[in-house]
């Protein structure tokens, strides 16, 4: 896992990947799917995420101020799937990280975990805009640090050759996604 | 080329394809390309997408009120790339269709010319959000129509087997694209 230099970062989300949410405030965490997250802005770089206000995540990273992006690959894909079709609200005793197996490790800056397994996160904080939050679930967020699974990312950019289990996904549908697939370069 | 179900229309972006915006007023039009653009809501369906202040299409835009959303395939891989790294402000007695050679039809409720070509169009109208557009180039846009190649889209679902030619491309960095890979469904 290698740092990603911040002015960056939004090169980890430019070709649109499926990706994981994570918050946790007062002890409690959880995580969700999400295929609407963005590229907002270069440096300082800033992303927007479409975050349903019915979600658990959301009251998490609302109250803290706080959330993650995990981006995850094609080996993590039932997994992806379980955490997007449940709620954490259900797990009364327990969270989606203990039911699923999924294991994690502790952010730099913020309190939300990061999901073990993927290939990319971003630690963000909430920049308030409350009228697009209450009318669209449209959340902007400042990315205060960056990672990257170094045999796939780095100099700024994706490389999946020789490593096609850790190629990102791309929601489809109804649990169908495409794999990023190969690289083509313009003439121009 | 199909009518896309208003409802399913976020579907043409949900995976993270690269776009070509359109704009036209009072006989101007212009086109550039955009890997910020994305779902916002189900129905009726709206999007986001990011567009430079500086930018001529934006200009175009934000007079006329509405602008199309084009997805391009990897066979236009040249003309994406030539369309995003040129300004039409540079083309007084001319445009970028005419320069390069692009083709276009006209769209059904809004005056933005639609690429020829691409696999997918969505016809969108502003809606006016002032202080994210000045504060983060954002917009916010209602999706009134939307449009596919049938032989890549249809029931609401892209399935690119046995058109290679026809899969959308996803900006990595500098030219280089990824070409939407192999589908996969979870086991869940």
């Amino acid at each position: 896992m290698n740092n990603v230099i911040l002015k960056t970062a939004y090169r980890l989300l430019n070709h649109g990947p499926t990706v994981l949410i994570t918050s946790a405030h007062n002890g409690k965490r959880n995580t969700m799917a999400a295929a609407w997250v963005c590229a907002l802005d270069f440096d300082p770089p800033k992303i927007t995420a479409v975050i349903d206000r019915k979600t658990y995540t959301r009251e998490l990273m609302e109250a803290e101020g706080t959330f993650a992006i995990n981006i995850p690959c094609v080996a993590q894909l039932d997994m992806v799937r379980k955490v997007g079709t449940t709620t954490g609200r259900d797990f009364a005793d327990t969270d989606k990280f203990a039911k699923f197996g999924i294991e994690t490790f502790a952010a730099q800056h913020i309190t939300a975990p990061l999901v073990s397994g993927c290939v990319g996160w971003l630690e963000c904080r909430i920049i308030p805009e409350p009228h697009i939050q209450s009318s669209y679930d449209l959340f902007v967020a400042e990315v205060v640090a960056a990672y990257a699974d170094e045999r796939v990312f780095s100099d700024g950019r994706w490389h999946f050759e020789g490593y096609d289990d850790l190629r990102t996904i791309h929601h489809v549908a109804s649990g169908e996604f495409f794999v990023s697939g190969v690289a083509v370069k313009s003439a121009i």
